[in-house]
């Protein structure tokens, strides 16, 4: 605990991704007082063709 | 808001997810009142060997 | 198959859920071709202090 | 995009809710250079006894 | 890792969700080979007016 | 009802998936007192540059 789930477009390097998850435990363990070592982090990334917005996909838009 | 996410099996064209989204957005919209801007739909699509039902894959089924 | 889950804010009826599941489940079977039966939706509500938009709770903004 | 649900026990206040949408949209707008307002965070909030962790009920251990 | 999340109608006891946690992750332990401590379970609980199933609220049929 | 969601790291076989349906499945039913036939399991996996653990991504550690 906690878990986080991050759903985003693909195209992010890997060093962005350790980026994230860096900044985000830090976030996290300062804001809600909880260990590092609690917090679980999945990077799910999709296509611009999987995600909808305003009823069009982003990918028309 | 409203954030909406389908998970389905993968072997859909891009126009029938392009059609999801247009549907799926206007059924929200004129179920529970908010605008289409404010929807988000998330798409992530499965192979048989990642889905179970009734204790088998669907792959086996 | 598909599952579908709906993040959304609170304060909706029960009638209005019950026309989100009609009008989702019609908007899924009419775009990809799947019987009605395949679609479970899952709705979850949340209030305005779970929501986080723009670097803001949504009960701030 | 990008949307984040995080799922944790429950007992934090309002005030450490704000703090923890606040830095964790500061962590992705830096860490994968995306604005603020495409941010969107879902807070989840759980009981012990709906938290499984190494085979036990997180309230039994 | 592995994190498992599981939606399902409320009413269940705490005695339940406690042999659900213990015997879902014996099941994950011996099926992929991880160990015990690796294993997280959120169990969600919803009301039958918040699932649809063939089109209508569970609620309803 | 219920639905399973299992996020884990890539690499298992399509047998431990097969075991990991039929064994979760299982599990459910038996402790929970529901039909096989109710339990659906979605499992996705991701790569060790997908997951972060105590502010790390999991292919550094």
């Amino acid at each position: 605990m906690p878990i986080v789930q991050i759903d985003m477009l693909e195209g992010r390097t890997v060093d962005q991704r350790r980026e994230l998850v860096k900044k985000v435990t830090e976030a996290i363990t300062e804001s809600v007082s909880c260990p590092a070592s609690a917090v679980t982090i999945i990077i799910r990334e999709m296509t611009k063709e999987h995600l909808g917005q305003a009823g069009k996909l982003r990918a028309d838009s």
